[in-house]
């Protein structure tokens, strides 16, 4: 049996201000393709398929669009599940009338039980589990000792195993945060204030587990608990990422191998980094212009209109950083109590952070002069305050 | 063949900032047990099933209970079109993958074929039409001259009607606003600054028109033109309405009759009229306290802090006026150049529309003093700005 396993739409998401709506609508019609063409028996959808809790229009026909092209064109099934950006009432609506149709929608916890498909090594079980928000575990019966995301993981999970269920094979749908997985910068924290992390070990006696949350590819803890990732890049945090969806093969007994097929990006997400004269007049031959940039300048004294002018060259790009004048430092010289120390003291440690270099003589006497006119003019102003 | 027509559910709406989602199950369980009980063939829901285009999920859910209900449990199809307070592309998810479950879904212009359903004597088409926004309707080919409600609607049931279809009888079903019917208060127009009615000529040719917009129930133009009605009284301007679901029967050759099946809400909504002092301590004593009220009050008097005393009786009190002290009148004695009166005349004016008598001689000396003092001080005023 092949499963397709995919997560982390994120549909209608934007990126600086761009939507990238028409790239996510590009990138699916290569997984239909590759459903199609591998000739999958189901699509599994971990999560996180909207970017928020009230989607935009354009976004809920796309995903209207997609599911009809699996389900009714290519008579994929595909099951899906909520994950923590989405709303678990929205994701369910209409769960009952399409689950015969081959669509199986999940956002609440009311209802556990598996989608089974059946090849010719006999029946697997494919058991959607939305995103489990603490609160709404503890709703659920003998779920009083649920305080955090772990217990309540720990909660559904043994509801959700004592469903009746004759199938050898198992595989979960499922999102969450698995302890010791690598986090891009474009995940929504799942606690405030913390991770939400829950341990690997929870999910032993699936055949697979099929998580959606975390955005790059990956194996959390044994090879069958695995990460697809998102369907693009959403940060530049993940410009060295690949993105890929997961081809699963179940053979007589469970797994039997994961391969991850590519997907490629209608526009993709690179940082370019040089001086700024450089990036503008001698752009890479090679790469695309139009991708989504953020370019880090090396150059050590601010570029005028910088943004505007290297947009006359490479139309998308997004954000600018400017490396050698951005604080990289450790932050060492500026700790302690800086009300102990000499303005002198704190200049010098200041100016070593930004520059990476020592200040020189002139530049102590520039800023000697700059302290002593404003300390004059400073016990003015208190003066004339106080009269 | 008996269709159960319905329309304006506006699910999750709020009265005076109360929730009527409960409210709203109560007679929709009424509808569903309707339906079962006299063995419909469809249930046809005309438009503004939502009361705005992005709902909140608890409205989501119960629309996705109710339409379970009725195509799962039931089996019986529901036909189900948007109306203006809906959004198009949401109320349209899912649409061809619950199409064959029997749940036809329309919200966008792209699909205007109908559904089509059999009894002994052939079959009957029916035929889902959104409501239009003429800006959609333009965007359709050969939509260019569509300037208004009527010219698109025109050209959008001219594309409807050229779709194939053999069947001898149909049904429309549609959400507009059809010239000649009777609006309510809680109707949101359809155009900004007119109403945006279109002629009950343009449904020519149909067995039946099912129409939503409209909350009073009633007959447009022809007996086999027709709104159910709303769900619900939705303002106090339908306290008089009697609200329904509609029992279309067709029989060999088309429309045979139709039967207003009435719908008991879990609160009625009512005005009661009188003198504070009465209605505080003589309420009806055969009318529910906790119905939702608006209480006219006759007293010539402002009366203290009245709506928290008089909701110590009747807790759903939503809406207090004061029919003596509101002004009834037409208008007409401040008609005119109100500069070009003198203000003596005018109080006196204002008192008679307020008072519905004439004013006295105390009350005009009492007027000249405080018109006196006024202007006094006025000049005063006006002398310190100008120093």
């Amino acid at each position: 049996m092949k499963i397709l396993h995919t997560a982390d739409w994120h549909l209608g998401r934007y990126l600086h201000g761009v939507s990238l709506l028409a790239d996510q609508a590009h990138v699916l019609a290569q997984l239909v393709a590759l459903a199609r063409a591998e000739a999958v028996d189901v699509v599994v959808v971990a999560g996180d398929v909207y970017d928020r809790a009230q989607p935009a229009a354009d976004a809920v026909a796309l995903l209207d669009e997609v599911l009809a092209q699996l389900v009714v064109d290519a008579g994929i099934p595909v099951v899906l599940v909520a994950g923590n950006h989405d709303s678990a009432e929205r994701i369910a609506f209409a769960g009952r009338i399409c689950r015969e149709r081959g669509l199986i929608l999940r956002g609440t916890l009311d209802d556990l039980s598996p989608f089974v498909l059946a090849d010719a090594h006999g029946e697997v079980a494919i058991w959607p589990l939305p995103y489990v928000e603490p609160v709404f575990a503890r709703a659920l019966p003998g779920g009083e000792a649920v305080d955090d995301h772990a217990s309540a993981l720990v909660h559904v999970l043994a509801r959700l195993r004592s469903q009746p269920c004759g199938a050898r094979r198992s595989l979960l749908v499922g999102h969450a945060f698995v302890a010791g997985g690598s986090e891009s910068e474009s995940e929504r924290p799942l606690s405030v204030g913390g991770s939400g992390a829950v341990g690997a070990d929870l999910f032993a006696g699936f055949d697979y587990v099929a998580l959606g949350h975390l955005h790059r590819p990956q194996q959390v803890g044994a090879p069958n608990i695995r990460y697809a990732g998102s369907l693009l890049k959403y940060s530049f945090a993940e410009a060295g990422h690949s993105k890929s969806v997961s081809l699963v093969e179940f053979d007589a007994t469970g797994l039997a191998s994961v391969r991850e097929l590519s997907l490629t990006p209608r526009h993709d997400l690179r940082i370019i980094r040089g001086r700024f004269a450089d990036l503008l007049n001698h752009p890479d031959p090679q790469a695309p212009r139009d991708d989504y940039l953020c370019a880090e300048l090396s150059d050590r004294e601010p570029v005028l209109e910088a943004m505007a002018r290297l947009r006359a060259v490479y139309p998308n790009l997004l954000e600018l950083r400017f490396s050698a004048l951005d604080s990289t430092g450790s932050g060492a010289a500026a700790s302690g109590d800086h009300r102990r120390q000499r303005p002198e003291d704190l200049f010098a440690a200041f100016y070593r952070e930004v520059r990476g270099e020592e200040i020189g003589d002139a530049q102590r006497r520039v800023f000697a002069d700059a302290l002593a006119t404003v300390q004059a003019g400073d016990g003015a102003d208190s003066g004339r305050v106080a009269s």
